[in-house]
C-alpha cells in the first residue's frame, strides 16, 4: 500500500476537506497548537482518523522538511483524474469546458502555483505530461496551498496526442509563447477552451507548440528577460476569465 | 563603505547594464562557466572591474547561499529613490503615471517577483514602507531575476501620508483587497494611477486602506481560500497594463 506524508496546514486541511485521500493518520507537533490546527485535529477526530502526537524533530523526520508548521497526514497518493473525466467535465457550464494544459513545468513550486491559480480562476480540469514533468507531491501539495488536493488533474503519455483528442472534441487550444506575434489581449478566451503553458526554460515544446490553434504572448516592457512561469500562467488564465465571466460582453 | 554580495546570473548580469551601483569586485568559482558567464566575465573585464576566481565553497561563504550560480559581485547598497523621483518620473508617457504602491510585503521572494511583474507590466516607480517591509537585498534581486537593479524604488516613512502626496498630484489610487465588492474588471486603471498591493497575510493595512479612491478585489472560485501575493499583484497589473496600452479602447 503505497503512502506519502502531506505536511502544513492547508494541504491537510484541503485533503481532509475534499474526501479524496484516504488519510490514514494525522501527526502533530505539540510545541504548535494554533486555533487552526486544533480546530482542524477536532474534526480529523470527528472523523475517526487516528491523531497522533510527535516531538517536532520527529515530525521534521517524519515529513523531511521543516515546512511542516506542526502538522503531516500520511495518506493515500495522489487521485489523478482519467483523461476522460478532464475531456468531459461531470460538471458542465453554460461557459464551456475551461482546461489548463502544463507542458514540462518542472519546479514543483511552480507546478503547486499553476495549481493554486487554476482553481482561483474556475479551470476545470488540468493536464500534464508524465514524463519531464514535476508530478504532484507533498511539496507541490504545500506550494499549492492546498489546491492540488482538489484539483481534477491527469496525466498523459502524450501531449500532442492528447490535443488532438480535445481538438477533435471541440476544444480550442491555445499555447502561451513568448516569440508569439499575435497579443495575448487579442486572443479569444471564450467557449470551450483549453490554454497551454510551457516549462520554466524552454517553454513549450515545438511538436506541442505545433498542435496548437494558435500563440499568444503577454506584452513586456523591453528592460527585464521575461515574466516568471507561473505568473505569466496567472496573467493568461485570468485574461481568459475576464473574457468568459467578468467582462459582460 | 557599506557593501553587498550580489548573487546569481541574472542580478549581476543586470546590476552591470543598469550602471546604477558601483560594483567593486566580481567573484566567479571556476568549475562553472557557462557561456553566458563568460560573456558577463568579459564585460566586467572591458568595464575595468576586477575578477576573481574562487572556489566554490569559497563562493558560497561569500554569498551566504548555494544559490549562486556560480557567480557573485561585491557592490554598493541599493540605489533608493527619493519619493520625489516616483512622484513625478523623468520621462513623461502619454498615457500617465504608472506607479506601485508595496504596503507590508514581508517575505522577499514576493517583494522580488513582484518588481519583476512591476518593470514587465510598465511600472514607472515603487514605493515601499521603510518598517515592516522586506527591503531590497540580495536576495531580493535573485527573486526578482534582476529586476531590482533597474526599478525606480522609493521607501517611505509613512504610507498613508505619501498616499495623501500622490493624490494631491492628481494620481488615482486603487488598492486591492480580497473583501472589495468591486471587481477588478470593474475598475479604470487608465491616466495617473497608483496600485496598492498589501502584505501576504491580513493585506492592505486600515490607515492605507481608507485612503484609496476606491477597492478592487480579483474574483474567484470558492473552493480554495486565496491567489498568492505575488500572483494576485501580476494580475492586478496586467489589467491595468490592458486597460492603458493593449485594450485599444
Amino acid at each position: 500500500m503505497k503512502t506519502e506524508m502531506l505536511y502544513g496546514y492547508h494541504p491537510v486541511n484541503e485533503a481532509l476537506k475534499a474526501c479524496r485521500r484516504k488519510i490514514h493518520e494525522i501527526h502533530f507537533a505539540k510545541t504548535r497548537l494554533s486555533g487552526p490546527i486544533e480546530a482542524l485535529l477536532a474534526r480529523a477526530e470527528t472523523a475517526r482518523i487516528p491523531v497522533k502526537q510527535m516531538l517536532p524533530a520527529q515530525l521534521k523526520a517524519a515529513t523531511e522538511t521543516d515546512m511542516h508548521q506542526g502538522i503531516g497526514a500520511l495518506v493515500s497518493p495522489f487521485p489523478f483524474a482519467p483523461f476522460a473525466q478532464v475531456l468531459d467535465p461531470p460538471v458542465k457550464k453554460t461557459t464551456g469546458r475551461f482546461l489548463l494544459l502544463l507542458d514540462s513545468i518542472v519546479d514543483p513550486r511552480n507546478l503547486g502555483a499553476l495549481i493554486r491559480t487554476a482553481l482561483c480562476a474556475g479551470i476545470d480540469g488540468v493536464l500534464i505530461p508524465k514524463d519531464r514533468s514535476a508530478l504532484p507531491s507533498p511539496l507541490v501539495s504545500k506550494a499549492s496551498s492546498g489546491a492540488l488536493e482538489h484539483v481534477t488533474l491527469a496525466k498523459v503519455t502524450n501531449m500532442a496526442d492528447s490535443i488532438d483528442t480535445l481538438k477533435q472534441n471541440g476544444v480550442w487550444v491555445v499555447g502561451l509563447d513568448k516569440h508569439a506575434s499575435r497579443s495575448l489581449y487579442d486572443g479569444d478566451f471564450c467557449g470551450d477552451l483549453a490554454v497551454v503553458i510551457g516549462g520554466e526554460e524552454k517553454g513549450i515544446r515545438p511538436r506541442v507548440r505545433k498542435k496548437c490553434d494558435y500563440l499568444v504572448s503577454i506584452p513586456q516592457s523591453e528592460r527585464v528577460n521575461s515574466l516568471n512561469a507561473s505568473v505569466a500562467g496567472a496573467v493568461m488564465m485570468y485574461e481568459a476569465y475576464r473574457q468568459r465571466w467578468a467582462s459582460g460582453i
